[in-house]
């Protein structure tokens, strides 16, 4: 039925800031000056801190945001022996940030990214351009050249199937990153001075079937739709491997987007990324993952879910025996990580019980 | 075994212009005044005209271009019976210049199109970026959220697995356009004043078993590798359709050069498309097609080509039964078409004969 719309949503901006509907999510293990950047764009929202490493050590956050946060303590607190699947001494420690947000968005971004300019030197709103993203659908099934068919300006062009142009819902905005690009250990060492000066003004769909490095850096994504799944392993302090936290994230729910009809855009907005990180210590923690990456891409590219596997909890659970199956002869870390993604889920659902007749994530239906 | 450059190659410029190894092909009905604007960017290359229509109208070039002019008698003279897999009163007439070029590299546009302006208003060389384009690999694989990572200042990021960082030759360049966007006739229809003024500085691999909408306005490709398959279908006099010669072509090109391990970009460079063509006309002409085009779709995301077709040839033919086994219950008119993709093998191999120690197309070893 149509129905009129109320005085409340007629005087709703055009573009809806989901205030109540969205969490920021910051890894750290500073002060959190570089917030003072973002206070136009950050205010209205609340942020979860995750604090990294030692816990007596105090986070300044500064005055006027609203903010939660937690340290080692609370994370082994809250999850009991659970909090053996979060890991620590490694920004992988921010999913335990999704996993206490009651929101249907998160938006997740290093200390170290400030706001960008694009080419006319006006300031990037970046949270605002990733819920313009999640808000419009997704094209995963034909490309359509002239980028996001939802953006001002742009449509779908002659020969897209029209069948095809509801698109699908978008679970998840992968954003970029001007100056310092998310290069790896070797690449950095080759090209100490290499910075992204291009801004390139398109979003796009990453195809069903094609997957991609998902830095989290920057990052967005519609929990309800996704986030079980967007746990970002064990890395850091006991562990052999630092620095795929994200990218072991992001080849997890491709697979699952892509089994579940669910979208993922990457490239706008752009935030301003001001340091490069130490690529001797990079590569340090990337070396192992250097030749891991060469197995673990093929077993995501060969991966098949079930068709009884139909919600996100049910890929992961299937996808966390299938990296046991297939990945653990390439290394017993992978055994290990198997049993910390189904650790992840058992604790979402704890922290996340769905309540009878309603939608996912208890909100009311 | 490493030698050093010759003074010729020292001399020559870094970016190559492939003077003797490219042809460009305009298919016309009228005189070719917009070459007036290409003049510093088409002079030094051989043209090959296709004139449409009336054969015995006279098509004016202005002076100084190097070119072959070839009508409707001509075809018919030279390929005889086999004429009949060119379209007539249709740009996919275009084709012929495709198959009686004896280059590598084939540049195609449509002859309402101008030089573009990139946002610096520099007037864009769209023939060089098509160049960089092909000579540059493709990276079907996995997607790189940088965009082309053999442009100046790119890179693969962290988490591109290194073995598929040589990348795969890469067969085709489509290029896109600024003011007119390429819209089917309903999208014209709804939205008549919509210009594509975004300028994305970008160009990107089409992934891995995505297809995609070719358009022919501004195209490039190495017919060396898929010429043979470039073949714009039957459109235009005598057939129930028009206006997806393009598309044809785009989707059996995509099929097989995933099969072959050969890549196909998109993106830059832009050319400035100045007139937008009659939406009731084009409406005529796409009706079939807009039916048409929900079930080629999936025909085409289906085909698997078998491991013996080794050569764009083979694949070629290989479709071509498909075409008629498949999608001729969808109309008579696939059987039609199916028969004149074998016609247009069948023509490309009298034209260009495979000569003992040679590679393809007879260029000596």
């Amino acid at each position: 039925m149509v129905e009129p719309a109320t005085a409340t949503q007629a005087a709703a901006p055009v573009m809806p800031q989901l205030k109540d509907e969205l969490d920021i999510v910051i890894p750290t293990i500073r002060n959190l000056d570089f917030l003072e950047m973002w206070r136009p764009f950050f205010q209205p929202y609340h942020l979860i801190i995750v604090q990294d490493g030692d816990p007596s050590k105090t986070i300044k956050v500064p005055p006027g945001f609203d903010y939660e946060l937690y340290n080692r303590n609370d994370i082994n607190k809250i999850l009991g022996p659970k909090a053996s699947c979060i890991s620590f001494k490694d920004s992988a420690c921010r999913c335990f940030g999704y996993m206490v947000s009651k929101k249907k968005y998160i938006f997740t971004i290093d200390d170290d990214c400030f706001v960008a300019k694009d080419p006319s030197g006006k300031a990037v709103n970046a949270l605002e351009q990733h819920i313009k993203n999640l808000l419009c659908p997704s094209t995963p099934f034909f490309f359509n050249t002239l980028y996001d068919p939802f953006r001002e300006g742009a449509d779908f062009v002659r020969g897209y199937p029209f069948s095809l142009r509801e698109g699908v819902p978008t679970a998840v905005s992968h954003g970029l990153w001007l100056n310092i690009p998310d290069y790896d250990a070797p690449t950095q060492l080759v090209k100490p001075l290499e910075r992204n000066t291009r801004f390139v003004d398109a979003v796009l769909t990453i195809p069903k079937g094609t997957l991609f490095p998902m830095c989290g850096m920057n990052l967005a994504f519609d929990r309800d739709l996704i986030g079980p799944a967007m746990y970002f392993g064990l890395m850091g302090d006991g562990q052999p491997i630092g620095r795929y936290d994200d990218m072991w994230a992001g080849w997890c729910i491709k697979v699952i987007c892509d089994h579940l009809g669910l979208g993922v855009k990457t490239g706008l907005p752009y935030i301003y990324h001001s340091k490069a990180s130490n690529p001797f210590v990079n590569l340090r923690k990337e070396y192992k993952g250097i030749f891991w990456q060469e197995e673990i891409i093929p077993f995501f590219q060969q991966a098949v879910l079930p068709k009884d596997c139909t919600t996100v909890q049910k890929c992961y659970v299937e996808l966390a025996k299938q990296v046991k199956e297939k990945l653990s002869k390439v290394d017993p870390y992978f055994d290990k990580l198997a049993d910390a993604m189904v650790t992840w889920n058992k604790a979402w659902d704890e922290l996340n019980p769905p309540t009878a007749g309603s939608v996912p994530n208890g909100k009311p239906a």
